[in-house]
């Protein structure tokens, strides 16, 4: 079973803070993991990773099945070798790509088919090929397979899909049992609560997974097009069904005005691609909000993208060389980017985890939005 | 006047070992310089340049006279600052640029009018305008405007052309003299030798820049296209009536091998896009020759890409996951293989300076050649 030690509650909103021990470390939570898909967080460094403090990363178990492969995997021994990260990893099951990327599939009781797209080739995952392929990959933490519902989808097909998104997990969760890690640290493995935006399906698909115990709780299906207010509403109901001595994750999400929602409403755990994908389109993300700086106005602009960031973009560069960088493509400036969205990502959790354990998270939260909000002129 | 010492020189070949002072810090030679076109060495950092022990960069004239401008060069306090950069940088004064990229062009004795390749934009660079540019990005060592004549040319065209060019360099030299540094660091300017593969014309122009005595000289108009034991005829030729008491530095040069042969023939500075240009193309230099990492058959090779490199990639990331990280395009993989590359040709230099030091310099290059074509299968 998973350690996760709760060591502070807030006394005012449902904001917590906690520790969840891995053998690659321990994780402080609420935290956000940078998003590495296909084994690296895209143009940023191992090295850059742990210097800008990420605890955890993400891989995900769709792409790295399709490529490297799972000989490859093997032979290197995991990912955490593969890619020479040191730190935790946790793996995303595929559900949600195969539903966004793969232009065929073919959903069943058994599992689910679909064609590569990359090659076109045929595969087909069950929850026990997944739960097989996450042991290979060697993620310290592991997610379920499921079926995640576009939005808006029919209430008659949402209940269906809990239905088969719990049986998918029921069947995950036996095969994680009856199996062993490839490698020398433990796994563990989360379920994830699905059930759109219908409250009552959110409940049921969420008692399902509770009475089956799993090493945490994933909230799956948010973030894909509803509008934040149905997100924070849905978030706050299933939080306060989960079990409180166990990690919550709000899959996919967010900007930052949504990480310090979600954390008010009880999450521990955060994923998404905006702070390197924004980064690589020359937008970031800083106290006093977002800026685009390959506008022309930052041209003669000496400044760092944030004077308050401790990071090496911000602590070496100023906004008029990164708006260069970007004008005549170089590389370098996505990689600039990355880097201080990444560590204002992290950052931001940092303080939010500090302000929860000094008793001051509502006051932190207000002051930490109102300043990104009194920049929104730069945002043009 | 610039400040060259000459350490030592090779008993058995022309061989030579020195120190450059400038006011950003001693470049000991022979030295590789990677190239930072636009004001980034791409997709490499600037504390990984100083990590792998670059000792000065290049800057190109034209393209930085284009963007950012100059305007805002001169706002930031030139290219030391923009970029960041604490080190010695060379920049190239733009001939070459105009004669590759620009569409339309006019050369005339007055100078050289030119259409931008980004913008279309006329512009007009005169020997005195490219002094006042390369004064306004600061770099600590300017050379002068030439016309680099296409290979092959006509006799007639190129002794045309080094008249030309004769008098563009006096003209340099004289706006150079009467000019003074718009920061506070020292400036000096390099002389380019042109003639093409013509003796008698490099000899020309080899002793009209010698009489008016520069801070070093540059050897042009090579590595365009002419045969290899050309180029080595020429450089051997021209270092043979060039100062011992002045540095040489032959442009766009090169491969590994190119850059040994040159040093035993007197040269003393290199510059060169192909260890990153080369490295973006997932091809890279080692010690046993040069590999495409995007093969098949490093799929599950678990060795760094050089075994005897000191470099971050090689410390850390095998054959595979650099492989992978190409098949998949992530950006890190054209961080890792450019890294290792430059590291790769900095390294080269090193070793060589230090086999001059202790009298072993013909054994280095052979040994060094003779491993580096041993492995020339892999290159498949």
């Amino acid at each position: 079973m998973l350690e996760f030690k709760l060591q502070k509650t807030d006394g005012r909103t449902k904001a917590r803070v906690g520790l969840i021990r891995t053998d690659h470390g321990t994780i402080r939570t609420p935290v956000f993991m940078p998003v590495g898909t296909r084994g690296s967080v895209k143009a940023v460094e191992q090295r850059e990773l742990l210097e800008i403090n990420a605890p955890i990363i993400l891989g995900n178990t769709y792409h790295l099945y399709q490529r490297p492969g799972m000989d490859i995997m093997r032979n290197f021994g995991g990912l955490h070798r593969f890619m020479s990260w040191p730190r935790p990893i946790l793996t995303d099951s595929g559900g949600f790509q195969i539903l966004s990327l793969s232009g065929l599939r073919k959903l069943s009781d058994e599992g689910v088919e679909f064609r590569s797209h990359i090659d076109g080739s045929y595969h087909f995952f069950t929850p026990e090929r997944i739960i097989e392929v996450e042991r290979t990959i060697g993620s310290d933490i592991m997610m379920v397979l499921d079926e995640c519902p576009p939005y808006p989808s029919e209430r008659e097909y949402v209940a269906k899909s809990i239905e088969l998104t719990h049986s998918w997990a029921m069947r995950c969760k036996e095969a994680f049992s009856s199996s062993a890690p490839y490698y020398s640290h433990n796994q563990f493995l989360f379920g994830i609560v699905q059930g759109e935006t219908y409250l009552d399906l959110r409940e049921k698909s969420a008692r399902g997974l509770i009475e089956a115990d799993f090493d945490g709780y994933a909230i799956g299906g948010l973030a894909v097009g509803e509008p934040a207010e149905e997100m924070y509403k849905v978030t706050d109901f299933v939080t306060g069904l989960l079990p409180m001595n166990k990690p919550r994750y709000l899959m996919g999400v967010g900007t930052p005005e949504n990480l310090l929602e979600a954390v008010e409403r009880g999450v521990d755990m955060f994923d998404c691609v905006l702070p390197t994908r924004n980064g690589r389109n020359s937008q970031v993300f800083t106290s006093f909000g977002k800026l685009n700086v390959r506008n022309a106005g930052f041209a003669s602009d000496e400044n760092p993208l944030d004077g308050e960031c401790d990071c090496y973009t911000c602590k070496n560069f100023s906004r008029g060389y990164i708006r260069h960088l970007f004008s005549v493509n170089e590389i370098l400036g996505l990689q600039l980017a990355s880097l201080h969205n990444l560590r204002f990502f992290i950052s931001l959790m940092e303080r939010t985890r500090s302000a929860i354990l000094n008793d001051r998270f509502t006051e932190f939260k207000n002051e930490t939005l109102y300043q990104m909000n009194t920049n929104k002129k730069e945002e043009n």
